[in-house]
């Protein structure tokens, strides 16, 4: 059978999701809504926002955070876009893949115009997140380091599952959604520390969703999107893959619980290391002028993808691991306040950010990492990360991360609407549906 | 100067396109509405038109041949979609891009909204086509042959610079807007023979008029997405490229002059057999019952793009040469009626399409190749075509384009409508604005 279809029949066909599944699913909810109303004021969301607002298109889905209701499209491509701006979402640890910035927004904007139930669409989301993790395991390391954005690539199948399966299309229709969704996987780390970058989970969003939605009208495609002889596997991971990373044990080992929800509001792999560096400034009370230098022991990727000694702009302090660890020693955090174009090019900060260097050890993963500070009276302190806090082995906590909601919604929001939205997606499953939480997510 | 910079500076700065490249520009208008006015009627076309309509966005600019008018990005999704359905678009013979199908829809929808005058019209897609031939040149052969649908990857450069000259975008912004466009080429050649295949150029066109419309609002991006380092060159062309093929002779060489308008509606490395195919048959009165054996001589990407002896619908039959070398036989022509399901599984047909075969000379390009027809009678006809009708080298003449102008749009529109918006599309440089010619193309 192709692999396609063999996706696509666990799709289609899984009645029933663990209950630890469907927990993790919310969890994932609760953190998706918390930075996407955070991310909503800032400007090029408010850019984005003003563009589709001005389409007019009848009000059938809620781009979280604002008072557009729009087509289902285009409230999913800026769900998506709200979702990864501030680099704040989950990471799907094995692959780097963020799965709920692509899922998430095809499956709400499917779910509010179909008027789906709440346990249905956790669990459309829920299997539609196993997808896209499953496309990325099946191409990784190879596809990732040629370049591509995985988020982009692998999401979109995430998406046109998780919208398909809300739609419920049967096995042949999933395959075409799957097919012309995923047709049109892209996005390149060029982009990475632009605006530009949370296009990729957007446009991932979309194309899924409008793949389903095509397909449910009768459009089709090829039937092997992913194995087919010029197919996703062969084009776009040419240096490899792997069948059974896609599909051995469906159904009994879930990807949701290889998934963290961020602690930091930047790209994961330098996490491990905001941890040490904010142990150790905890401990022992360090100021700015006490720190000589920040040796780093970490994992290939972080200077691969975050070696941005003199990030200019907040998106790009965002990327740049020399960044964080200073701002971790300056602030004690790593919230978006972080990453503003003026704490980037605070002097301070700056200052600390010289003093960061980094040796590659390649057996450290990408969780771990090992931070030494040497002092200007001579001492050195040192510590270890082995899981970085939001990795799998080191969760955050329920209570973490209803405070996490609390702090980035409540200024938008306010106290009282801020809790009846966390209670609602906290209690989505027992919603008759989606619709009443998605109004409350409006601004 | 980053190369995208030195592609953007030509599409912002130049003031005069000569005659020769405007009257192409004009031409390959003729031929996309004739094609997309043909094509509206057709099921997936009808399947995406109600899509759209259903959508209720506020009317900006015309779906071709349809009653709906909507969102720039909507119409220029959709017109992508009809210029290519039936594989009866222009071809850059130097890369087997299709530059109009990407190019014109969104051009055309950035300056329906705009009122952007005639001229300025054309002048802006001889640009958009320009840097859509150049990007492509600069990664032909590499990225064609690893499995990329180049008129989607390539097209959408072209989309981003031709609506960003609409816009009057500066060198800055256009960067922006080939950032935000360029980073989502996407589409694989696994959908050739699909409804979906026409969806490559649809998104093509409307990523990158929404990249131009994202920049031109204030939206940033990697300031060179094609020399990145994990740019498009880097990530969808690792095997090569040539800076030269994208920059060499900008303003004097100019890419329209290899672009072709195609007598048959279906892959263009065929067109030189059935040119063969169709002068044995004329000049030796043949008849089906006679063949005993086609044989050909062709270049590699015959078999490459279009080996499939026993197409199975429609869309197959323009991907298969020996449907294409029967169908020339049995009916004298390749018309978008040679392409129907009943045509495909026509049974006289079929017992021709048996009969083909085809030998492979890597010394043959694209647009030459040798028939020989085996008669039942013992006989052998035999023939060269060294350029395929509609090729650089033998181009349509404007009465043969304007008679399948005619016979395209007749059917939909009848007569004096045909001409009239015949009249008015060879008139384009002389209309104050665009809007009058999108009003006749609509239904």
């Amino acid at each position: 059978m192709p692999p396609t279809q063999t996706l696509a029949e666990f799709v289609v066909n899984t009645q029933q999701i663990p209950d630890a599944i469907m927990n993790e699913a919310k969890r994932t909810l609760v953190n998706l809504l918390a930075i996407s109303i955070s991310a909503s004021p800032q400007s090029p969301s408010k850019l984005l926002i003003d563009w589709a607002r001005g389409e007019g298109a009848a009000p059938r889905a809620t781009v979280i955070g604002s008072d557009v209701r729009t087509s289902t499209s285009r409230a999913a491509h800026l769900n998506g876009y709200l979702a990864h701006l501030q680099d704040y979402d989950d990471t799907h640890f094995p692959t780097i893949l963020h799965p709920s910035a692509p899922v998430w927004p095809a499956v709400l904007a499917a779910a509010e115009s179909e008027g789906t139930s709440g346990r249905d669409t956790l669990t459309a989301f829920a299997l539609g997140a196993e997808a896209a993790c499953r496309v990325a395991m099946s191409v990784h390391p190879w596809h990732y380091d040629a370049g591509w954005h995985i988020t982009g690539t692998a999401g979109v199948f995430g998406a046109a599952a998780g919208a398909g399966r809300v739609f419920g299309l049967d096995v042949e229709r999933m395959c075409h959604a799957l097919g012309l969704g995923g047709t049109q996987a892209a996005g390149v780390r060029e982009m990475f520390g632009t605006d530009g970058k949370a296009l990729h989970p957007a446009q991932a969003a979309r194309d899924g969703l409008e793949g389903a939605e095509l397909a449910r009208n009768g459009l089709t495609a090829t039937p092997d999107i992913l194995g087919g002889r010029r197919g996703f596997w062969a084009v776009l991971s040419p240096n490899g893959h792997s069948e059974e990373a896609l599909l051995g044990d469906l159904g009994t080992r879930w990807e949701l619980l290889q998934n963290g929800l961020k602690p930091y509001a930047n790209g994961v792999v330098s996490h491990p290391i905001q941890d040490g560096v904010i142990a150790l400034r905890n401990e022992h009370h360090l100021t700015p002028d006490q720190v000589e230098a920040i040796e780093l022991r970490v994992c290939p990727l972080v200077p691969e993808l975050m070696g941005r000694p003199n990030p200019r702009w907040g998106l790009e302090g965002k990327f740049s691991f020399q960044h964080c660890a200073a701002a971790a020693l300056v602030d004690g955090a790593g919230h978006d306040a972080q990453f503003s174009d003026a704490r980037v090019l605070d002097p301070v900060i700056a200052a600390v950010r010289a003093k960061v260097t980094a040796t590659v050890d390649a057996a450290i993963p990408e969780h771990e990492a090992y931070v030494s500070i040497r002092l200007t009276d001579g001492r050195t302190v040192s510590t270890h990360t082995e899981h970085a806090s939001g990795s799998p082995q080191n969760p955050l906590t329920d209570a973490v991360l209803d405070t996490k909601f609390r702090a980035l919604v409540e200024p938008e929001f306010g106290a009282a609407r801020t809790e009846s939205l966390l209670d609602a997606a906290r209690n989505l499953d027992a919603a008759a549906d989606v619709r009443g939480l998605m109004a409350m997510a409006a601004r």
